[in-house]
Parts: C-alpha cells; sequence; structure tokens
C-alpha cells in the first residue's frame, strides 16, 4: 500500500513555518507498513488544494492531507475536497461534529462564534473524524480505489486522529498491510566519511537490495537506515543487521540507534566512573552545550572554561604565555596546554580542548580557515592531539569540530587512538610535559 | 514567475531527518519576486523523480530540485533529470567539474575514489554549476518554458549555488521578475509573547491588508513577516513600516532584519569598547556558543566558565559554598555571584550568569524544572537578577534561557531593565554585595 502526504497552508509553502507533520505522518505510517512514496505541499488555494488531491490520488491507495480544516476564510480543504468527490453540490453540515463543537464551547464557557460551525460541514458521500484534542473534525473520504484522509494542521490533534483510522483501515485490511511488511533500524557513525562508509557496505546498498541499506551524511556523521520488507523482517533480523553494520564501520560507528554521539560517550566514562572537562576557543562553548544536551551529564560532566581570547588561555587554564606567543592559540601546543590545564583545574579525569579558526576570517596560508586543533588528555593516560582542516562555513566547522572532538575522545577511551577521523590531516600520540603551568 | 520545489532523498521522505531546505530556498525566491505555489518531496527513486521533475515543469517556470547528486548509488537526481531532458542518451562527463573535484581532492591531500568523478556527469543539453563549498556541482537545464535548477542536499553548498544562479535568472528576464512585485521584511523580537506582538501589530495582520503583516513564534522570539505586493511596495516603504513595528514592540523589538540577537548585543558592546564574560550552568555552554557565533566576537566576547557542578561554581567563579549551600545552586544569590564571579575573574566589563532547572529530571515543588535563574552584572552598572519559569522540553529550556539572558543584558545596555520578559516570574534590580567571595 502506497501513501502520499498533503500538507496545506501558505505559511508552509512560504517556509515561514517548518513543515513537521508529514515526518511524523510517514514514520506512523511506516509503523503500519504503508510505504510513503511522495509528498505534496500547496497553499491555501481551492483550486490548487484540489488539482494536489486528484494527482494523489490517482498516484496512491492512501491520501493524508493536514491543514485547512479551521473556521477561517482560508481554510479550504473541506471545498477542495468537495469538488473532488462531490462536485457541484454543497457541503453537508454533520450534525454529530456540530453537536461536539457546540458541548465543547459550552464546556469551557466560551462564545461559540457562528463561524466555528463551519467546521461541521463535510462533503456529500464522506465522514467526519472526531477530534479528541482540538476543535475542527478530520474528513474521510473514498475516491475510486483511495482513501483520502483529511486532518486538522496542529500535530497534536492530526496523530491521535490518525492512528485511530489506520487501526481501523489495517484492521479492514487483513495481513496485508500488518505491521511486519516493512521494518526499519538505524545505525550511526562519526569521523568515518560518506564514500567509505559506502564502500564498506557494499552490497547491502543495492538499490534493488533486501533488506536494502541508504546513507545519509550531516557534518562528519554518516546514518545507515536500513528498511527491510517481509516476513523475515523480525526485531532480531534487524538486530543482528545493525550489529554487522556496526562491526563494518568499528570503531567510527557509535549507535545502532538514535542515541546522540555525547551520550554514547557520556555513558562510557559513567560506566568507568570517570569525568570530563573541557576547554573551547573556537567552538566557545559548544562541545559543553552538547555534553550538557544529555539529561544526567551531571554524573560525568564536570564544567569548562570558554577560553576565546589570548588572556583567558593564560589566565584561567594556565597556558604558558611564551609558549602561546611562539606557537600561536592554533597550534598543537596551545591545544595540548588547553587540555592539561583543564584537566587540572577541573579535577577532571578527562579534558578534551579545541582551538581554531573556524572563519570566515582569520585564517592565513599556513592556518587556513578551517585549522582546527583537538586535544584528548586523560589522568592516567598521555593523549592524542589531531589537527583538521575542515570544510564548510563558520557554524559547519564549529558543529563538526565538536562532534570530531567526542569521537576522538570514544577512540581515546576504546583504546584506539591511532584510528584517523574524516578531516584529520596530523596526528600526534602525545608524549610530551604533562602539568600544565 | 511561478516556482516549484523538489526535494529527493529517502530520509526525508520519511521524514528521518527534516526537510529544511524547501523554507530556505522559497525565502530565497521571495526575494527575487518569485512566489513557490507548489512543494513536492519524492524518495530515491529514478522513476519517482523523474514523474516529479516532469510534473512540476508543466506548472511552473522554474523547478528547483535539491538532493541526490553525491556518489553514491542511491543519487539519482542527475539520470532522471537525463530521462527528462535527454531520453535516452548516456549522461557526459563535465570536464570542468571533474577538474574541480579532482583538484579539491589534491588540494586536501585526500585520495581521489572513481566513484567521485560520477558527480561530474550531467545529462546531454545542461549545464553544471560549480560548488563553492562542497563537492558536487549542480546542473541547470531547460525543458519547454521551464528553467531546471538541481542542486546538492546540503544548504550550506545549495543556497549560494541558487543565489549566484537566480541573479542572473533575474537579469536575464529583466523588468518581469523585478524585485518590485512582491517584496518581504522581517522584524525582530525577544521576551514580549505571541499575543501581546499580535495586539500591538492591530489591523496590519488582516489577512487581506496589503503590505500584511503575519507573525511567527519560536522560543522567545515572534517574528513579524511583511509582504508587500505592487508598485508601493519600495524598499523605503518596507524600511519605514519595519521602523513603525520596531517601535510597536519595543524595546523587545531588536532587528529590522535578521540579525541574530547575539550580533545585536555584540554591536552595542564594541561601539561602547566594553566586553562580555558568561557563566553558565544549566545552559553548560550555549550562551557562550550563541556568541561566538558572530564572526568577530572576540572584539567583545571574553570567555567564560561552564559551572556545571557546584564544586566548579565555587572553584572556578569564587561563590561562597556557604551561601550555595543555604540557597541552593538555583537561586538568585547564586545567579549573582556567580556573574559577579565571572566579571572580576574575566576582568570584564559585563557578566551573565545561568543557573537553573533543564530538567527533565532535579526539579521540585519549590523549584520546577523550567525555573531559571539569569543574572546581569556590570563593572559600573549593579545589574538585574531575574526569575523564569520556562515551559517546555530540556532543550527548549536552554534555547529559551539563553534567548532571554541576552535581551536581560540588551536592556540593561539601553538602561531599561525594568521592563519584563516573557516568562518572567521575579525580578530585582541588585543592591547587594558587589563582590564576589
Amino acid at each position: 500500500m502506497r501513501a502520499a502526504l498533503l500538507s496545506i497552508g501558505d505559511e508552509l509553502l512560504l517556509g515561514e513555518k517548518p513543515e513537521t507533520n508529514s515526518a511524523a505522518i510517514a514514520q506512523l505510517l511506516l509503523q503500519h507498513g504503508i510505504d510513503t512514496t511522495q509528498r505534496q505541499c500547496v497553499g491555501d488555494d481551492r483550486r490548487a488544494i484540489h488539482a494536489a488531491l486528484a494527482a494523489l490520488a490517482a498516484e496512491a491507495e492512501l491520501v493524508v492531507a493536514t491543514g485547512g480544516l479551521g473556521p477561517t476564510a482560508d481554510d479550504l480543504t473541506r471545498e477542495a475536497l468537495g469538488d473532488l468527490i462531490s462536485p457541484g453540490e454543497s457541503l453537508e453540515i454533520d450534525t454529530a461534529s456540530a453537536a461536539a463543537i457546540t458541548a465543547r464551547f459550552a464546556a469551557r464557557g466560551r462564545v461559540l462564534q457562528e463561524v466555528e460551525l463551519r467546521q461541521a460541514r463535510c462533503p456529500r458521500g464522506s465522514r467526519c473524524l472526531s477530534n479528541g484534542v482540538g476543535v475542527a473534525p478530520g474528513i474521510a473520504a473514498r475516491h475510486g480505489k483511495t482513501q483520502i484522509i483529511c486532518l486538522p494542521g496542529p500535530p497534536n490533534e492530526a496523530l491521535p486522529m490518525l492512528a485511530a483510522e489506520l487501526s481501523s483501515l489495517t484492521h479492514e485490511r487483513g495481513e496485508q498491510t500488518s505491521p511486519s511488511t516493512i521494518r526499519c533500524g538505524i545505525v550511526q557513525s562519526c569521523g568515518l566519511g560518506e564514500t567509505e562508509s559506502a564502500r564498506r557496505l557494499g552490497e547491502l546498498m543495492r538499490r534493488d537490495a533486501n533488506p536494502h541499506v541508504g546513507t545519509t551524511a550531516s557534518g562528519a556523521m554518516v546514518q545507515a537506515r536500513i528498511r527491510w520488507r517481509g516476513q523475515q523482517a523480525t526485531p532480531e533480523a534487524i538486530g543482528s543487521l545493525q550489529e554487522r553494520i556496526m562491526a563494518l564501520w568499528h570503531p567510527w560507528s557509535y549507535s545502532p540507534g538514535d542515541d546522540p554521539l555525547s551520550a554514547v560517550v557520556g555513558q562510557m566514562l559513567r560506566r568507568r566512573g570517570e569525568s570530563l572537562a573541557v576547554a573551547e576557543s573556537c567552538t566557545g562553548g559548544l562541545l559543553g552545550g552538547e555534553c550538557t544536551h544529555i539529561p544526567g551529564s551531571s554524573d560525568w560532566f564536570r564544567g569548562g572554561v570558554i577560553a576565546y581570547s589570548n588572556q583567558v588561555k593564560v589566565d584561567m587554564l594556565g597556558v604558558d604565555p611564551m609558549s602561546l606567543l611562539q606557537h600561536g592559540a592554533v597550534s598543537a601546543q596551545t591545544a595540548r596546554a588547553m587540555a592539561l590545564g583543564a584537566l587540572s583545574r577541573f579535577s577532571a579525569d578527562w579534558a578534551i580542548a579545541i582551538t581554531g579558526v573556524a572563519g570566515p576570517g582569520g585564517g592565513t596560508a599556513e592556518k587556513p580557515s578551517g585549522t582546527v586543533l583537538v586535544s584528548v588528555a586523560g589522568r592516567a593516560q598521555v593523549g592524542t592531539t589531531r589537527r583538521f582542516l575542515i570544510p564548510g562555513t563558520r557554524s559547519g566547522i564549529r558543529e563538526r569540530s565538536v562532534r570530531l572532538a567526542l569521537q576522538a575522545l570514544r577512540f581515546e577511551l576504546l583504546g584506539c587512538a591511532d584510528q584517523p577521523l574524516l578531516h584529520q590531516v596530523a596526528h600526534s600520540v602525545q608524549s610530551g610535559e604533562r602539568s600544565a603551568k
């Protein structure tokens, strides 16, 4: 069974409001074994909505539309659906819906404006879906072989309404659309690179393979998305395939699920009873922000210094001013000294330091924009300093720096700090002086 | 001129990754006087991409597609475009693109895999668009009366490429698509609340008004979006309307444009020759991250301490351990002491401290999740401490805290620190002890 989604609204079309319903609806459909093959978005325009409903109904067995069911003059989904399934006829008032709307306003002591009752209208031959959360009812209708479901825009109203409708639809269609039809899973990696990730997956990525694995690259991360059709796609089978991809991508793979890298690193530290401190220059606090995004991170995250100016590197982290002068703020020596300073000032077991040129200005021939040094130091382990040359914008460089830094610490904890990371151009396992000045 | 947008990718279709390109592209098109009338999304399926390109080209004069231009087997946009504009013919290698890709890999000392050169292929009759940021070139082609532009998925690659192409397209078409057709403008505010923002705009928000003003609320921010059609919509007229809205929303309005609040605050500090330091507990570095997002922020941003644990608050910011014990980490007294500590440790002119319960755990009846204290202290000004009760998730609470804290500093700089902010439940202009212990 193929589904097409339609979102309706000027604000969505023009991108003034992010369109989030489709993603949630596609996920819900997938859980019911229904594949979304197309998504479309149109404005508050009766002709455009009608045309889109007709086109999508010709392509798919299920059309799910959201938006345009409210009381105002620019809510036109009812009219457009009528143009498709009962052209030339006026909308009818659904008495159950009118009663529900009236009761809802009465229960809240609110004055019922006549315009609100516009929401009880529906095309001849359609069926209203009651709204357990808000005012506007949904509408279900059949057009040829296609089932059309129109839902209100707010996700907290649309999703429960759709879930209820899908249960009865699935029940009606029997085994054919049981949840076993499609199963999904993901695996996440950081620092491996898209081409190499794909090479390691080999045949699994073949377009017609079942299970099929696709990849998505974003920042320094690559995600594998498993989709498996048929009876063999048991949760256990998905789990083994995830483990297989984890192994193919080892040690860059960090989660056979949707855990953030910072949560994975935090969990490793928690198990070891160890703590982390950070010293950030070009990322200005984003690494700390990423660590503390994880609830309960106070168990393993101690704190950090945002050492944006050189004076702060000296005053708050004990970086030697002479060394700073000699090697510069963006150097392996400074990164190392920052990490050692954080380690001692915060009495932490581990410290990560980041210093670099995030751009767009500030680069030189020797240290162009995107040059980032990441140093990991441990109380009981010497640590590693890596030099990266990261492409992209200022925010892209900063975001990738944070992720690569977390992966660098993870490699240290795993004992594989000699493995390279994406964008890395130099690498040194430290053996120098341990104490910060 | 009407545009249709197509986003390509299984991960977008199935909602595994949020689709953010369309919104940014629609906004960019609007700035060039081009109305987006339709948006569509399909998976990594050659037949579906071809069908969508054909359908959209029949409806619109401009089709902008994103995604599916990478090196892997599931990147099929080139093939699908070929199926439309030069059916039956193989893709050709664009020599300039192949040279650019080779040079890019050489410059980074990376091994060029043959598969990367797949990205230099394009259909006969099309034209490659160079990518200033990443590897994959875009493609432009004409199909009947329709211009088709295919862009890589990453927004930081797609948007500059489209901007360059639109400039030449607009130039070529002359007056017909001159920006006078539609003009847009925005005004940004923080801490005012959506209902009050709308009330102050009054008649400007009427659906059929021209100019029409809509609002979008996100976090603690409300943005006014002006859309004005016709000859009267001169840049000057838009500018005056922006000024009018700035005045209606004063002092919560902070930009008649898209400047981030941190840039506005940074500009004020730069003009005064003053500097800022931060002390962050529950936001864990996000405020520093927001400040250093702005290029050139080293002129005014000194640094900060991520004081996630109490010990760090004592050791690195000089908070009195007895006071911490007596009032707790989430208290006006601790926030104040953190701000004074940052002020003195960083020798800054201003300091902002944030401490709170970001949840989901850790709340009490007296200090529920969402309780956040923001203290602003100045070298030459006593400062203000505000208590907030912020609704939402952990990340929502943290994000709003950062923005409200920046607005609190801005009010201090403007001399209107007595004005309340959204979610604020208590407010004290400090008169207590100045020195941190």
